[in-house]
């Protein structure tokens, strides 16, 4: 059940190929069955122990067979048997006979040479998915920004960084360069893969491997191996929108901006859902005016000693960003009300974070 | 939050008439405030403690509202201020501004005489409502099936009874009549009424008391009143459905049915939801075929002796019925493959219910 609920996972709903529907299932020698799906950029591989009989490998539909497997009570041994086109699946009382496509049709991806081979730990990996998949921007037309960048810097530091941007916001980690990883390409790893891989980096303990060539990437999670084509496009030369010289720096409670900024927007209207944030000696006050519901407002302390004047942001893509402070502390560097802001929690922390303000 | 949960449950999300969409917010002499909303059919009427300064009514967004009230941190102190057409919300550092219209336009049921007056336990109603609420039809053609109908026995027994079907299941339980409810006429509760009052109904300890008359109906709750008007319609006689001579009994574990028919119908297709019942001595075989994915079979043994023949239901009626079984056992019994099947815990239990086949 398992291994086929990170199969299926991968498998979409509606395939005008048949085959994309089907998982492969190949009994091997040696006591294992490799499970195989595949979107065509999106391939998962994952191996689990079973008693082979008869070695031989067929394809049956992946969403039906997992939906049977997670309705047998618990503890179920399940005995899987291919011959003439059809699968049957026999556990306790229950009998099934499926369609079945021949494995010799299963599309697999070509890896092909995958020069840059390092390890990373599942726990570096998870934070850098979450602190910087939110920012993917959903726009099919800016294909190159769909997924998260990794490339390791060109100064001699020699850090390995992921960012994400939809123009609106940007999210950037940098964590130490694992051996082996200094002469890779930038990649960018489509969303799906990273929504895939993340869910299984929740199995996962100690590390995972990963390959790559400039078209493809493998993450090798014991179990399950993810392979995916990389996003064949240029990712924007980021660093120039982060800016160095914000000389206004607030410091506030990262949980109480986020709830006020939560509090207020609530009568904020659903296209806009801008926050006005006003600047004052040590404190913030957001504000929220709309048309039809009425107006909020709510005051946040925090350090402040510049200039005061106020700055509206996307109330939802400031609490994506606050979501992904830990700390009790965030520093918001600020320039003026039309530049782009800079967010993190201090300067030795992996994660940055830029936000454009809106008009409001 | 408790209340407005409640209340802004009843407000649909859309309303062409603005005050629909509202709470009626009333600060009462004594130190309560009534809380009420309304969609024209279904009102509902909660009374929550309050420190009161000053006594005075408004209305106000109850969805806006409600969202304000559930992101404030726990414990808070709410003060709500009405003046000069606004209402000033204030909590902690939060402060809202909401329009608001006058509680003069603010429409309210008028329930008239409600001559029948009874008291059911809180945990009778439950269970009334959970076993029948599923056969409800949802055709709003049929609007005189669009609710539970509730009614008094003709006989000597005089015994409450509830039942709803949607012309393919019957579903009906029958409890000793509470005093003052013998003369009551047979009304048609609306589903949401329903689905409100089952909602409460989790809240409520004891008992709850019923005043009706042939075209509303109160339910007081104790902390909530929930007023509505009564579907308008004649309830088909549905006693001439319930068959009383079908002479084939299958007794079985209902939990085993159940499992069984839900994982052979996995691979129904969605329009037909069809499986086979194969009845054979002392067992019954679930079986679904479907031209796309295959075959499905599973065997539950039971008691049965009558003449082995095959019938047809909708899985999902089905489960919905076994769902509603609570012992170890349950009675089928059937006549032939067309004719309607009653099912029950047994001759003894309050719930009944009538299953038409399909064909298969």
């Amino acid at each position: 059940m398992r291994g086929l609920s990170h199969v299926q996972s991968v498998v979409e709903r509606r395939n005008t190929i048949p085959i994309l529907s089907n998982v492969l299932i190949d009994a091997q020698l040696g006591g294992t069955i490799r499970l195989m799906a595949t979107d065509l950029d999106l391939q998962i591989d994952e191996t689990i122990p079973a008693a082979v009989d008869q070695v031989g490998a067929t394809t049956v539909s992946a969403h039906t067979l997992f939906d049977i497997v997670r309705k047998l009570p618990e503890g179920s041994q399940v005995v899987l048997t291919a011959a003439e086109g059809k699968l049957t699946v026999v556990a306790g009382r229950a009998r099934f006979q499926l369609g079945t496509l021949p494995r010799d049709d299963f599309p697999m991806i070509a890896e092909g040479e995958l020069p840059t081979t390092f390890e990373l730990p599942a726990e570096t990996l998870k934070q850098i998915i979450d602190k910087t998949r939110f920012a993917i921007s959903t726009e099919e037309t800016r294909y190159y920004l769909n997924g998260i960048f990794f490339h390791v810097t060109d100064d001699a530091s020699r850090m390995l960084r992921a960012a994400a941007t939809d123009g609106h916001r940007l999210a950037r980690v940098t964590v130490p360069c694992p051996d082996g990883a200094d002469a890779m390409p930038g990649v960018i790893v489509p969303r799906k893969c990273v929504a895939e891989l993340r869910k299984l980096l929740d199995e996962v303990d100690g590390s995972v491997g990963v390959s790559l060539s400039p078209s493809k990437i493998r993450f090798d999670l014991g179990q399950a191996i993810l392979t995916s084509k990389l996003i064949d496009g240029t990712f924007p030369d980021y660093s120039r929108v982060i800016p160095t010289a914000n000389d206004k720096l607030l410091k506030l409670d990262p949980k109480s901006l986020m709830q006020g900024v939560d509090r207020v927007s609530t009568i904020a209207t659903e296209k806009t859902r801008a926050v006005k944030m006003a600047l004052e000696r040590d404190k913030v006050v957001l504000s929220v005016t709309s048309p039809e519901n009425g107006v909020a407002a709510e005051e946040v302390p925090g350090e402040y000693a510049a200039m005061g004047f106020e700055i509206g942001f996307n109330s939802r893509y400031l609490m994506d960003i606050l979501g992904q402070i830990e700390g009790d502390l965030v520093e918001v560097h600020l320039a003026d009300a039309a530049a782009p802001t800079l967010i993190r929690e201090n300067d030795s922390s992996p994660a940055l974070y830029v936000l454009m303000p809106m008009r409001v």
